[in-house]
């Protein structure tokens, strides 16, 4: 397996993109390799592209991609896709949109299934980043559909990320906003020349100055057999404190673009290069959570399989099939099943 | 913990509504009243209802409400935010969108925020509809946007799974559809009378024709240190058994709807009913999946909160903080760190 990981490590194309398909296969020795050229990254800016559905994502990558190939940085796109977990197809839109890139051996773009495997992208998409970091890419983009777990785990996966939103959505995609807020470190309003981009713009600015001085309150909803369910509820007031914000060093910058005119383009790359040359400890402090982050979402994907290979299958039963049938019959309830699973793997 | 628990039993909503903000908040004692409450249920017909945002979800369960209230059946909503996972806070768009059902009592209506909880709706949603199971809904909708890990784990809460769509959505919405098809026995297609409806219904038309007959070759990539990342690949096609298409009985029904207009709800309503009267062996299979999921689910949350524990947090470090430190300075990968401890656990 030395072989492989000499070539990647030496900066050879073809070696990397084999790991990461072999990685992605969990092929034998696939993971031995991507073990062994791990020390050897941390040199990759890497980059997440995260926003509902619709905004224009792959648009605005293809063009930093662009931009960063016009100042002869060469650059890498992993892009995770929103395809069936069950069958693990990749949809091919995001490949074809970015074919200008495709003869130019500066870009490397490579799509992911997302598998339907809980902890959204942890494993192959950390795996694949760093095959891209040790194979020399200066600069990484990952872009991902925002909604639910993936705006977590992109945030912890990348060293910046941008929150890419458009005017003239539902109000649900407002509502995925406020969560896309929290992890941006730039904040794109694309399609920027359409009706209400003023309102966006202006939205996103009121939200951003609440989120700066946070003083929404939360509720603490205190129960017990003490008091009646009939009685009103106590309600005290979570200061900040307990909301737990998650820390920030200065707000997001907040840029208006049109990815398809190619205007807030540069804007775009001047607010990543500010951050690229944030200090040592700040990148440092990030790559801890991220490692935090990592690690525990192994651990839980490692245990969950273990419990998995327990139960087994209904044709091949395992030691555990019984405690899932008495959940399934109502017998046992799946709390007390997954604490007498973990107490037996211990 | 008695008195909570008889008290749901015996139909108390209020007690069932105080258990569930327990639940939510983790209070001591709510876990023990919900693992009480559990072997009594098993009666609610659960529903899950999902698609990407801007669809018309929440106005489309609006109408499913005011369907089964029309015939007098009680009914419940779970919705599950697509909200800040950092702050808690969950939006009142849902909320006020139903604030019709307000002040009827036979519909009961709880938004849960996702919390960013890895595993999605695993924990809050399962522990949410277990009480109102329990407190006697014969009927429950779960609402929730369906990107990601939230369109697997809502296929293994529920009985049967609403996917909803809408004409005139960008290209990555369409994207969204090919997972979420997989997990439909209702498909709808929402604001039917809209440009586009036409064209909607017949791609879904196609769509479920191909997966009743799934021919779609996946590719195997081998790999080995025998062979030159420079040789071209070798590729051999999956056959269908190793995609592993998700079980289906039949195909799912396709409605036209328009949930503003109150066209199709019947007809959705109709092929629910035909769902809930599914033979026991087949809702019994269901249900037995259900269990897997669950139960693997809550055993990796353990074990990532037994990890996180053990890592500590910077002012307070735990025994494991180092392992932490060496993978943020890539002296160790995230893998073997994991593995450790994973090895430590037991």
């Amino acid at each position: 397996m030395k072989d492989p990981v000499a070539k990647t490590l030496a900066g050879d194309l073809g070696a990397a993109a084999a790991l990461m398909r072999a990685l992605d296969d969990d092929l034998p020795g696939a993971r031995a390799a991507l073990r062994a050229i791990y020390p050897h990254g941390g040199r990759a800016f890497v980059v997440g592209v995260t926003g509902a559905p619709g905004v224009g994502k792959s648009t605005l990558v293809d063009a930093l991609v662009g931009a960063a190939r016009a100042r002869g940085e060469r650059v890498a796109v992993v892009a995770v896709d929103p395809s069936s977990p069950f069958s693990g197809g990749a949809l091919l839109g995001d490949r074809v949109r970015m074919q200008r890139h495709a003869l130019d051996d500066g870009v490397f773009i490579r799509s992911l299934a997302t598998r339907g495997q809980q902890g959204g992208l942890s494993r192959s998409t950390t795996a694949t980043v760093a095959v891209l970091d040790a194979v020399g890419f200066p600069l990484v983009f990952v872009e991902t559909v925002g909604a639910g777990q993936a705006e977590i785990d992109v945030a912890d996966a990348t060293d910046a990320v941008i929150v890419v939103t458009a005017p003239g959505l539902g109000d649900e995609v407002q509502a995925l906003k406020a969560g896309l807020l929290e992890i941006a470190d730039v904040l794109v309003v694309n399609k920027g020349d359409r009706d209400g981009a003023d309102r966006a713009i202006a939205d996103l600015t009121t939200m951003l100055a609440l989120a700066a001085f946070p003083s929404r309150p939360g509720e603490l909803q205190t129960w017990g057999p003490s008091e009646g369910p009939q009685s009103p509820p106590r309600r005290t007031t979570l200061g900040e404190a307990q909301l737990r914000p998650r820390e920030r060093r200065t707000p997001p910058a907040l840029i208006r673009a049109s990815a398809t005119a190619g205007t807030g383009v540069g804007d775009i790359m001047a607010a990543l290069d500010a951050l690229r040359a944030a200090p040592a400890a700040e990148r440092e402090a990030r790559r801890r959570r991220q490692a935090v982050r990592q690690i525990t979402a192994l651990v839980g994907e490692q245990a969950r399989a273990t419990a998995r290979a327990a139960i087994g299958t209904e044709d091949a039963p395992g030691p555990l099939a019984a405690t899932v049938n008495q959940v399934a019959a109502r017998k046992l309830d799946p709390w007390s099943a997954a604490e007498a699973l973990t107490t037996a793997n211990r």
